[in-house]
């Protein structure tokens, strides 16, 4: 009996369509595209295909992708290469208090040589306000960096409120949209940031792929040192078979996104109404509305998420983002939140996806609030 | 018509068992090695799976492997991980003048943040004699890195030798053994190294992974910054079919090496001989016994390289590494070998793999002497 899978915020299976795209890569066309003879064309052409298709999601021109290995590396990249480029001009930044660990650590890193950091808090339902990013911002600060969709609560941020403020100030906008790419729309124009990082797997593509987007003109350095791959800015042989199959997620995300969104929001909202009907004293975490469609994070009242999942094992979720899972702290991102110890240790983030099914959702459902009354009744009995 | 290929050293095909091996972990064990539920446990068990792998093939612990994106990412791990570990203590380092961009720009970086580097010259065959290295080391040598294989004319370096010099002074040493797994034997004991570099793509792995071994012990900090993966050293979802691909590269190296070898050997001499036959004045570039046994960077005379590529279209080979292909510039290496212009321009290397058969090369041979004649008849004409 395999566990329903509702945790495609840690990560998603690999698109058929993805893997399909792959095996021709990894079979017959193996050659390095930096090669001048002709097993080097067919790599190089499709990375070129697969940087229009990431371009396309985006709204970008293929020339500001950059191939990366992981999102962790286009946040890095994004964050220390720009540093690097910017020199010792501006060395002050402003973040969210709900930025994932490959953004706040690459800050630390940063703090280490002379900058300064100026978190900027969130409101219960995890949103930052962009007055309070326009409050924090000096006259020395070369970047701002907010991500686009929590990956725990998924509460969207005003991006595009931020940036407006930002940029009217000459200052550079990155935003993390690792858990945004197929579940919302996604335009660098609308949204107005000059940086944007992808991550492969959390949305059909495998791990071990991201991409950064780098708007044209914006200062950048390397982060890794080397040969010239990707106009210097990423050196390495380029990862064929995980790009072309990041090419095909993008288009898959682009092309489905009507029907995904709404498939998503529906499941999302059926399976909130059955615990909601079932389970007095569940409390949403994240944004009643703005909010990933596929992303219910809940406090269960009177137990520990962990417990619950542990009892629950029909179903395959987790109490805050993979990266932390088997640590026993409370989440940082309900934290900031201002979420009781107790409404905290109560949560568990359920995140679906595009192959969830209703009637998973209503097994799962079924599953939680059976183990949620076990523990409950244990608990007063 | 597909050209012959004879670019083992820029990349090769992917290994149908390696291929096999990924497949699963492409299609249903999807999940994130670092969730507690059981979707993580398949990729997880995948992934110790292969580290002991990888481990086996260098006569290291599992617990002394870190898997990167590429073995541009290692190398830059090894140098500039170890630099920020070190600190400001010792900041002097000695490499050879043959190294790959990945070894030298980031010692480059490190020049930049005030290390000073110490470049050991080459013999005519490209090979470092370790007591030049003894000559090169100072009080505040931090580090020692030559590589194990030349990329572009398969000069193996007497590691052994360098590292009980450098060890004995209480330095660390890495090695670049990128070009070597899978074509001659690697010990991490025998070698007497704290830090090697290995590649997948060179050895019949995907694109796109590569590893670190760090000896027990050795100072280590973190390149990419983010959350806890790989102790810490290396951020990032695992990319878990490309490291599955890995061991399989790993296992298929260590178990097949005397079969190899002998094969890579013997059709690389045949090669040899049949050009040495048909064209007086063709040189050996590298050194004639410490050499890997699939490599052979020949100088034909009177022609330019790239023109003789150009016009024996039935092989695909290169006339430097991939990464430089396009660029007119001779090679760094030959030049560092002091081999006139003339020579270097003449230059192709001719890299022989596990697939290539008997006929192949013979077919290969006589194109190149047929292109060789054509070419030197019209600058004689």
């Amino acid at each position: 009996m395999t566990a329903i899978y509702l945790d495609y915020n840690a990560t998603t299976p690999i698109a058929s369509e993805a893997v399909a795209a792959m095996l021709p890569f990894l079979r017959e066309h193996f050659g390095n595209p930096s090669s001048i003879h002709a097993y080097g064309d067919a790599p190089r052409m499709a990375m070129a295909e697969s940087r229009q298709e990431i371009a396309r999601l985006i709204g970008a021109q293929p020339a500001e992708i950059i191939f990366t290995g992981s999102a962790t590396e286009a946040n890095n990249l994004a964050i220390l290469g720009l540093a690097r480029a910017l020199g010792v001009t501006r060395r002050h930044a402003v973040i969210s208090a709900v930025e994932h660990p490959s953004v706040t650590e690459p800050f630390h890193r940063l703090q280490e040589l002379g900058w300064s950091v100026t978190v900027v808090l969130v409101d219960a339902y995890g949103r930052v306000a962009s007055r309070d990013i326009a409050e924090a911002m000096r006259s020395d600060t070369g970047l701002v960096s907010v991500m686009h969709a929590n990956n725990e609560v998924g509460t969207i941020q005003p991006i595009a409120e931020i940036s407006a403020i930002v940029r009217a100030r000459g200052v550079l906008m990155h935003t993390d949209a690792a858990q945004s790419a197929g579940k919302v729309a996604l335009d660098v124009e609308a949204l107005g940031v000059d940086l944007l990082t992808l991550a492969g797997h959390k949305f059909y593509a495998p791990k071990g792929v991201g991409a950064l987007y780098v708007r044209t003109g914006t200062p950048m350095a390397a982060l890794l040192a080397g040969a010239g791959q990707e106009r210097g800015l990423r050196p390495a042989t380029e990862n064929i078979p995980h790009i072309v199959a990041l090419g095909t997620a993008a288009r898959l995300a682009r092309e489905r996104l009507p029907e995904t969104s709404t498939h998503l929001h529906a499941l999302r909202e059926r399976l909130h109404g059955r615990l909601l009907q079932e389970i007095s004293g569940l409390t949403l975490n994240g944004h009643p509305e703005h909010r990933l469609p596929n992303t219910l994070n809940v406090s269960f009242p009177g137990v520990s998420g962990a417990t619950l999942l542990q009892m629950a094992d029909r179903v395959a979720a987790s109490t805050g983002s993979a990266c932390h899972a088997g640590d026993a702290a409370p989440s940082g991102v309900l934290g900031a939140m201002g979420l009781s110890h107790e409404r905290a240790s109560g949560a568990v983030r359920l995140s679906i996806g595009r192959y969830t099914r209703e009637d998973e959702i209503d097994t799962a459902a079924a599953a939680l609030i059976a183990a949620w009354r076990e523990l409950a009744a244990g608990e007063h009995g």
